[in-house]
């Protein structure tokens, strides 16, 4: 390859972290500070070129993840980890790309994705904690966490969830397939993670709200289940507060 | 008790969990958002009275805090669950009083405590993790584990650690116990946890630098242990970043 090469067309996956505390979301807004205007901003600073990251979902305001994924088409010749070095100087410390990967053209980080993994994470303790504040819901009352794991297990497989998204989701095809609905508690911190083929506007916050209900003696978990076939969201949890959501993973 | 009988004068322990990032550390002073800063003002609100609020020890700034602990004489009926929930409103969101208990009269959080635990944590990865970067050192180069363990277990037992402090420290006796130095890697991120009876200024930070000179492969153990018979500071490694620091328990 000699210098004057043509740079080739390249798709490229990236795997990127971030506390979603003091961001917009994931998605580019004019005049908002967003993970991908931040990373369409570096990649422009690397390359000269305006370069579009799209990511395998959006992200709301103040959600955090752990491994979001996004693709990129790029023409350059600047090796993966020259990518990974140099995209971590130009965006904030609170991003950070874990992964630059080469892909076969086409590559979609949200079309070809099989999956994902959320986690909401919740502080069940009279008492808030300064270290866990930014990244989970402080939930005063003692919680039943057999309730809710009895709940999250109705909730598991193919169903129709509309009840569990938000009134400004527009999407007509409202089935979904979760594959696991984990609750763990490790002291005051309980975890709820859920792995899906995709889901609703909302749905895991909501999913959340109405586990925390459950916890609180103020839902059964029969309620829950009749919420697949008698569809009314109000007869759902609240939406849980964006902090405590981490996209975990997303599966291809 | 009748409405009127003059409030009694106790003595109570509190546990406090602290975000010290945005703390210009424990101490009060004047014009600056302290940990004490916070607490005796908090008290001043609930009881009317100026109260000194007497920690275990001081963090510096940046430093946190998993079970700090103070002391306050106060003139009040006020329930300790009073104070507990009474505090914690008064408090900013990076604070939290855990614990509030009746001591006998006289106890003293800092001359009665008979050791103490730190935690200082280091994320050992080429790329930073925005979600730990408040609570940690991003050291990029591949530490050696095992080397930092040997050289850990060398400085456990009675020695005089007056290579181990900063320049301002004037403590007359520098001898120390340290009961126990552990050396745990849990994926990228490093948890050294250190025990004893009580600690030089930065010594703990300073051991951290030191060991982690060590995983560099730029000091041996063989070195370090030197530096307990051979005072120079200037031997040891540096003084690690504040925010890398937790005070995690201190014993009675």
């Amino acid at each position: 390859m000699t210098e004057n090469a043509a740079p080739p067309l390249r798709t490229l996956k990236l795997v990127v972290e971030y506390d979603g505390t003091d961001f917009a979301g994931w998605q580019r807004q004019n005049g908002q500070r967003t993970v991908q205007g931040c990373l369409e901003e570096a990649f422009r600073a690397m390359t000269g070129q305006a370069i579009i990251v799209r990511g395998a979902g959006r992200t709301d305001a103040g959600v955090h993840a752990e491994g979001q994924v996004a693709s990129v088409e790029v023409a350059s010749h600047i090796p993966t980890l020259g990518f990974l070095r140099g995209i971590n100087t130009y965006v904030p410390p609170e991003i950070a790309v874990l992964e630059v990967t080469d892909m076969p053209a086409g590559w979609s980080a949200r079309h070809d994705a099989r999956g994902k993994i959320y986690r909401y994470r919740v502080w069940n303790h009279p008492v808030r904690s300064p270290q866990l504040a930014r990244q989970s819901w402080h939930v005063y009352d003692p919680l039943d966490v057999h309730a809710m794991r009895e709940a999250a297990a109705r909730l598991v497989g193919e169903h129709d969830f509309r009840s569990f998204r938000s009134s400004d989701c527009d999407r007509l095809n409202t089935v979904r397939i979760m594959r696991r609905f984990d609750v763990r508690r490790d002291g005051a911190l309980l975890s709820l993670e859920v792995e899906g083929t995709a889901f609703l506007r909302n749905m895991v916050r909501i999913l959340a709200g109405t586990l925390v209900a459950v916890g609180k003696g103020k839902m059964t978990p029969d309620h829950v289940a009749s919420l697949l076939t008698n569809f009314d969201r109000t007869q759902a949890g609240v939406t849980a507060p964006a902090c405590g959501l981490t996209l975990v993973r997303v599966i291809y």
